[in-house]
């Protein structure tokens, strides 16, 4: 007997096995330019390669040359908008990252410049950010005490600016752009929610007009800092800030209903400056608690190329403050930047977006400009606006440049608190609820995840938050390698079509066959899970047939379809499992090993160990075999059906 | 047109939703239980569940009434042979962990009748290991010197063993034993032989006769501080080293080539020291720079629960040192313990082994032992001197106990660099170079992890190898699940199968159709890489088809056979492809969305987004209607054969 007489219709084949170095180098291919750049550059004369390479790394050398004049009133309208933002939120933030607010207008010149060169997308206004900024303040001041040391600590900011802009740069030539992916959508609205809740959190500050405040940013910390000290609160202060509070949220109420006003939520701020500037001005408020900016320089971005820190103590806290924000900030512009490119229908290249972003770190911390990204309210923004390229970005820099060079000194009543009320504001557009409620509608771990996010930076601190949500997410990655699932096949009725009984109840199983499917590579970290799992299922099943008397077990099939790799300790699993069916006097079939699987199963000589003849292409195949051999041996009674060594 | 008369033959089922506590329970049950021991429990009365359970976690309850005395005849030969190792290499390894050499003889008393009531394998023999002591000499003696602290540092090593225990049981107790599945077999390989490599070097000292000696572990230290002192060396010693190393491995070669005489490797260390001592009593050597053990205090194990330094400054040291050497202590174990059941076909729960070893330890602290597992080499020769239980284990410690009460005296002559060698001896067995190779030959990844481990031992430190390997060994799940291959199928001739055309180059592609399959689950570390990898399979397939004339694209089917998992991510990479897909005029075809995707792919409605008319269970139904309405559409001209909205 044995499967001398079985025809079987499809062999599974091994693949001819490749030279180390060509395999490695298509694996590294795979890893890392899934895209595959180089595509455009086949087969073209060297000069032509030159010029698109050149075109690859600076987007505008394309562009340029299709640029229409239809384009360029488009893209002044959205500029001249999105610079009506900048003016305001430049100082905000600075002010968040405990920065001169000059600062802040300083790095909505440079950097937009240098991305609207070599950016690829269309849409993304360039800016700071709060949680970037609050991230600097945060980080830089556990360390250096901005009032105490302000010098240091600019120069500390520019450092970290700097080396955020290496990294993004590094990570983009690298093509490594795959570490951002690792902030998850979910750990993304968690963090984010939560930074804006501490950032809003943190206007406490300026809206009640309180001197001292607490440094750190966890909810309970600020709300000791602001009821420890409640005879302190201003009512000028609050009520101007509540107010300015209430018209920024009405003017975005009524934006959202219509959105072809959208120029009104974009104008507000600005204009909330101007009414608090001139209401100050006029009241003189500044001599009753309101604070105010005070004087800025006039003229352009002074260099601050001597001012990055190289040699200071503190170099380590500047290189970990900007790898950190310049992850974040990578994370937010990419994602801002995709999203608005999938609106349009256009592609945008992550790793060359790295490069963009990085080389416009670089040159802004040599230009007095902090760390900037790709803001999602000024996206957004400019987007409504009707920006057609990244001109906008161009005639906002000329906006501010125009500010910086005769408009500073009308910033100087311009109260703190209209400042504290446009972050807040901004801040709370967002917590993005709806979003953990669609999560948690969709996928519970995620939903997890978010929300220990959210209380980590909430609770603990921005750090915190991003570690344990980033932590979750992994363990996420590898629980489901660590604990694959096993499926039982069944038959789908009037087919070949072996499904998962779970799924399919009316699926019919095989009597005398318990067909097992594993669902993930076979590793270390799951061998010996699946090598007690699937005993378990033999037992189980030997178990349930004992009791109602059906046709007892023979063979056990495992399909390898969804094994897509398989490492030593995977091999040896198998090796353990062939002892444990052949101890119980079973046989093992194994299904559609897939080619990483099966070159290796033949090197380690489970091939041969196994048999050849029990390696099949399909369930149906198998399946088809072992009841073929089942009823041969059943008509031989007294022959042993499970012998090895068969004749083939 | 469309497919309103194309019959499907069958239909992907969304399988009925569980509630959320039922579906979370079942969830924990296969992540923690894979073995489902409370299956005996079921349906028992409450007297014999407390039996079993009490059984459970005490086995020796369970076979000590089918102990017969054939049994004992066996075990009392296998307790005396190991007793006759134990002895010798309980000094060394207490040496070797710069503790007492008295403790090492305590470790082999208390622990083995601790293991021999709680452990589940028959054939392991417990006591210390090499490992294990070096690591608690390099981790304690960067914080505690020995030579000028010695309670101080007993009382540490007395408190990790402590945490160490306490650390294996919790893991027991919370089925967490995948952690050491984390541990993958080339770990240690490459961790195993680069500790035995460490601890040979250390043996430099006894056997070239050294007086000062460097802390540091690494090639580098040991090889200068041995080389800058080389008018320190003392010929006595190294020549009784060399042959004594020599006599112990001639032993060893002889034993393995005949097994029958195992007895022989056994019995070597025992006999060294017995020649060692005569020799150094009658020559006086101990005059002429030869140090021997000395004093060793008569009596059994003193209580040392006392000796706990809860309350020490270096109490975290404690900690540390105890979770490391107790996590590699019960890898150590385990492996050990699981290789001997698959030879004589018994099966180890690894969780009970956990809480055994645990409780040994604990009991072990409290009684002047420190830190025992299940050694390999004690253990081999456990097994081929024919133990049949644990009952060796408890002669073993009982012959032990008869040395501490009576013989103690006789080790006093005992020369240090018998136990040098000794040592080595049974380390140079540890580095299994030809399991290496073997890593090479079948997974050069596996070889990778396996070689760094070593050599981050060898030149760094054992932490810093073990925490490279298992950072290595991550790394590798997290690019499986991070860069998942995608294949294009193909028809396999005279069948409706399909596979990928890299590993079956006789598989046809279908005019019209491009079949893509997803090898991993969906998750936010591979969103964005498949979006890029998808697109370019559509590009280049276009491209391909524009250049060789066929007939142009129409269906894009995506095989999700393979994908077990997804969550919110890539749900959005599924609405981007089909936005993608679209906007090329092409039509997105599933196949085979397995339940926990459909179930999600139902809740964010892209099941109604895509048609529940383009998911097909298998691969040919959905190829089959591809070609249906590709024909229809090409009878019906001028009809758009993709347009949303057919009637179904």
């Amino acid at each position: 007997m044995g499967n001398i007489d079985y025809e079987c219709p499809h062999r599974v084949s091994v693949p001819p096995s490749k030279p180390f170095f060509k395999s490695l180098k298509s694996g590294l291919k795979e890893t890392l330019f899934p895209d595959d750049p180089f595509r455009q550059f086949k087969n073209r004369p060297a000069s032509r390669k030159f010029l698109l390479g050149l075109q690859y790394f600076v987007p505008i050398l394309e562009w340029a040359p299709r640029y229409t004049f239809e384009f360029f009133k488009a893209d002044l309208i959205a500029g001249i908008t999105i610079a009506s933002l900048a003016v305001p939120q430049g100082i905000s933030y600075a002010n968040l990252a405990n920065l001169p607010p000059i600062i802040g207008l300083y790095s909505s010149f440079v950097p937009p410049l240098i991305y609207a060169m070599m950016g690829s997308s269309k849409d993304l206004a360039v800016g700071t950010v709060a949680v970037a900024s609050l991230l600097i303040s945060s980080m830089l001041g556990k360390e250096v005490n901005p009032n105490e040391n302000p010098k240091l600590y600019v120069q500390l900011a520019l450092t970290a600016t700097f080396f955020a802009g290496v990294f993004q740069a590094t990570l983009g030539f690298l093509r490594l752009g795959f570490i951002v992916d690792f902030l998850s959508h979910a750990t993304i609205v968690g963090f984010m929610g939560g930074a804006a809740t501490v950032v809003c959190l943190q206007q406490l500050k300026g809206i009640l007009g309180l001197v001292r405040f607490t440094h750190a940013t966890d909810l309970v910390s600020v709300m000791r800092s602001v009821f420890s000290q409640t005879h302190q609160w201003r009512w000028e202060s609050g009520m101007l800030g509540c107010c300015f509070l209430f018209f920024l949220l009405l003017t975005r109420y009524f934006s959202k209903r219509k959105p072809a006003f959208f120029w009104i939520n974009a104008m507000a701020p600005l204009t909330s400056v101007i009414l608090g500037s001139v209401l100050v001005y006029l009241t003189h408020a500044e001599k009753h608690g309101v604070q105010v900016i005070g004087h800025l320089k006039k003229g352009l971005n002074p260099p601050s190329l001597s001012e990055l820190a190289f040699g200071s103590p503190y170099l380590m806290t500047a290189i970990k403050t900007g790898v950190i924000t310049g992850v974040i900030a990578l994370a937010e512009g990419i994602a801002v930047g995709r999203s608005f490119a999938m609106f349009k229908n256009y592609h945008i290249d992550g790793n060359k977006e790295m490069i963009a972003f990085g080389m416009m770190n670089i040159a802004g911390s040599c230009t007095s400009c902090y760390l900037t990204t790709g803001p999602f309210s000024r996206t957004a923004v400019n987007f409504n606006a009707g920006c057609k390229t990244a001109v906008s970005n161009i005639v906002m820099a000329t906006a501010v440049m125009l500010t910086l060079l005769f408009l500073t000194p009308l910033f100087h009543y311009t109260p703190l608190v209209v400042l504290s009320s446009i972050i807040t504001a901004a801040m709370l557009g967002l917590i993005d609820y709806e979003a953990a409620i669609h999560l948690w509608k969709l996928d519970k771990f995620d939903f997890i995840v978010c929300m220990s996010a959210y209380v980590g930076v909430v609770f603990g601190s921005v750090e915190i938050g991003l570690v344990i949500a980033v932590a979750i997410s992994l363990l996420r990655v590898l629980l489901f390698v660590a604990r694959p699932r096993t499926f039982v096949l069944g038959n789908i009725p009037n087919s070949v079509v072996y499904r998962s009984i779970d799924q399919y109840p009316i699926a019919n199983s095989v009597p005398g066959v318990l067909i097992l499917q594993i669902d993930a590579p076979i590793y270390f970290a799951n061998a010996s899970y699946l090598r007690e799992r699937i005993s378990r299922w033999i037992f189980e099943e030997e178990d349930r047939l004992k009791v109602s008397g059906e046709t007892s077990l023979h063979y056990v099939i495992l399909d390898m379809s969804n094994v897509g790799s398989i490492d030593t300790s995977g091999i040896s699993l198998l090796e353990e499992v062939k002892k444990i069916v052949d101890r119980r006097g079973l046989k093992l079939v194994l299904v559609n090993p897939r080619s990483e699987v099966i070159k290796k199963l033949e090197n380690a000589k489970f091939i041969e160990n196994i048999g050849q003849e029990w390696i099949y292409l399909t369930v149906g195949d198998a399946v088809a075999a072992c009841n073929f051999m089942l009823h041969t041996s059943k008509s031989n009674l007294g022959v042993e059906y499970n012998s090895q060594d068969d004749n083939v």
